[in-house]
This record gives C-alpha cells, structure tokens and sequence, in this order.
C-alpha cells in the first residue's frame, strides 16, 4: 500500500507547496480544510482548487466554530493592520494570530491519521515570515509531534506519527522558487487576511506584503490577483 | 480577578467531580462540552444540568463532527460492547474508543483560556478505570501540558498554561466519595455509552459496569437511572 499523509491545506502559498512536497515524497496524499469562521471564502475557494489541480485522494473541509471564542482580526470585526514593515511586523503577535489555531488544526488531522491509518502529517508552518505566531515555531511542532505519539491507538501500538514541517526554515522566496519546481500554480492560491467579494488579495496586510516579497526576492512573476485599487503593480 | 479556569464537562461522572474540585480551589469555571456527532443526545442534557447546579460562570458546546473521519462505535454504526469482565475490558483498545478525541477537546479547551486569559484547564481523565484510552494516560497530559505552554500568547509571554487532571490516579470509588463530600449530585450525570431515547443508562456497557462496581465499592447508592430491562438494582 502506498503511504498516506494528511496535509492541512488553507489555500494558501505555503501548504499549496507543502502538498506538493509530500506528493513528490512519494505520499497519497488526504487534504484537509476548516471553515471556521473566516471573515472571507476566498480561502475555500483556493483550498477546492488546489485540491484538485493537485489530484488528491480526498479532501475534507471541517466546519468549526473558532468564533465561539472569538480573540482575532480573522474571526471577529477587528481591522486587519495594514502596510506594516517588516519591524512592526516582528513586534509581538498581531492580531490576526487565532488562538490555539494550529492545535485545534493539527489534531484534527490527528484523528484522520489515525482513521487513514497513516503516521504522516504535513503542515506549511514556516519560522521566518511567520509574522509572530507562537504555534509556529519548530519547538512547538516538536512537542506537539510528541503529543502525538501518545495519543493515539497507532502510538500505544507503537507507530512513530511524523509531523511534517518542511518550510519550517524557508523563505517564502525560498518556498516559492521549491513549488515552483514542484509545478505549483500560485495562481490558485490566496494569502490575504483581506480580500474583496471576488476573492482579489489587498495587497497591504502583513500576508500580502510577505507574499509580493517572496515572488519579488525568487525572481519570478507574481500571479496573484490584486483588487484594482491596492497599487501593486 | 478571581482566577479563571477552563473545565471540560462531557456530562458524566468523572468531569462533574472535576467542575466541583476546580471550584473548590477557587476557580471560576467556564465549562466546554462538545456536540461531536454522539449517538445519544443524554451526555449533553447531562452536561447543561451540572452547569446549572454548578453555578459555573458561562458553558459553551461547540459543534464538531467527528462523523467526518469516522472510526469510533461512539459516532459510529458500530455496536457497543456489553458484560465484558475486567480482564476484557483492559485487553486492547475498545471500539468506544474516538480517534484524537481528548487532543480534540483540550486544543479547543486552550483556545477558550487564551481568550478568557486563564492559565488553567481542568480535564477528569483517569488512567485506572480508563478502559484502555491512550489518551488517558498521565503522560500524555504532560506531553499536551509541554505542548501547549508553546503553542500559545501567554506561554511566549511567560504565562505557565497548566492541564489539571485530579482524577487521574484515582478509583472510581474514590471519585464518587470524593465527589460526594463536595456535594455532587450523581443523578445529574450520565455515563453509559448506550442510553436508550429517554437517557436511561443500559447497565452493561464498560462505562456502566464501572459506575456500577464504583457506587459499590463505595459503599453510596447508585442514583444512575437505568432501564427497567437492565437487570441492575
């Protein structure tokens, strides 16, 4: 049987490519979404597209209800700050971080491992542009990773469950010049904590800014769909 | 501030005393159940009465479904062991057993604590009577506790997150008597796996036997209402 790997897909840039590495890893691979009260759809949309440009073998989007606790720009009516540089970006966690997210995330995935029966997890957390997430660093997948290894049936069992963290040390030009190899079309994907109604990116918040960065410091042609007023070229 | 302290309450015996010691040792409770697809809608009866009783400061339920990956007897058409004797039930891990369930509920516990600023999550898991879930174990709280101190705003900032488990080296006689002395009241909860469609509890699935067996060793009566065909007192 092939080996079969959960990917937390958001539709953005990172796990768009994180699901091309565990293909190219030689994984099946089962691509899992929330709903979980974003103020905005574009990012389903994105997630169904790459899900199926990527031809996974199936993909679940899993309704939650973040807002429930509310605590964030991107469930609750907090503004999304805008053309921040990158030393304010740095400052402390913004306001878009979600509590708990990446937790909350990674253990669903969890539970699917468990049903797939797979010891595999990816996840396109990254350390650098991580605009101050606490649940991103590598420390916090590696104690999760070793959560995880007790929690489960396939752990007692003694399964070795892998978090899979590839861009953990990456660019996000480093993460785009990899997909890009790896065939990815960023073109299907959405990085704005702010889109418009048509699902076009802002260009201003921190997302963006990082995003139009990458594409600028790789080299290559930014495919992203900016809305008419933001000023990127 | 009073201090604050997030309390999982599924409903049944183990997380009512819970609610009780948290509020022994000054907490103000804020309880979490989940609606995650159970087959029997009494646990949450159960669970929205001992808030009630409880006086706890707010109860929220979060819809999940866990239907979603299936592989549990518990969200799924799988039938519920009966009369299994001790031996049995400490052979493996049983049907009843839901995938990733606690990593669940505690990651949704810790996004709730980030938000309410509380450093304290009370979970009633217990590794004596546990009927063979690995995530019951002592050190998988600790691995979540590690995990958690990580993953959040308040570890990054000092804050020490702490997973209460006070029922975890305890019989469950001795939770009953305890339970008893803060002035819990068993008839509010429901432990069988396998009520019928007025919560009447079966009397023979593991749960049961072990609330039975732990009424009995302690020498309390049993307030479980059962059904008038279980063959139990």
């Amino acid at each position: 049987m092939t080996k079969r790997a959960v990917v937390l897909l958001s539709g953005g840039l990172d796990s768009a490519t994180v699901a091309a590495i565990a293909q190219r890893d030689g994984f099946d691979t089962y691509a899992l979404s929330f709903d979980y009260g974003q103020r905005h759809s574009a990012e389903l949309d994105a997630a169904r597209a790459v899900a199926v440009v990527r031809g996974v073998q199936d993909h679940k989007i899993v309704p939650i209800d973040l807002r429930a606790f509310g605590g964030s720009a991107l469930t609750d009516d907090i503004a999304v700050p805008k053309d921040r540089d990158v030393v304010e970006m740095s400052d402390g966690i913004p306001v878009t971080y979600v509590p708990a997210r990446n937790t909350i995330f990674l253990s669903f995935a969890l539970a699917w491992a468990e049903v797939l029966g797979s010891s595999d997890i990816f996840i396109g957390v990254n350390a650098l542009d991580y605009s101050g997430y606490p649940d991103c660093r590598p420390e916090y997948i590696d104690a999760f990773q070793t959560m995880a290894r007790l929690a489960t049936k396939a752990g007692v069992e003694g399964a070795t469950l892998r978090i899979h963290a590839p861009l953990v040390a990456l660019t996000k030009a480093e993460i785009i010049s990899l997909g890009t190899v790896l065939g990815v079309d960023y073109a299907h994907t959405v990085s704005c904590y702010d889109p418009n109604a048509s699902g076009a990116a802002c260009a201003h918040c921190d997302s963006c800014l990082l995003r139009r960065r990458g594409f600028a410091e790789a080299g290559l042609a930014d495919p992203t769909r900016y809305q008419a007023t933001s000023g990127a070229a």
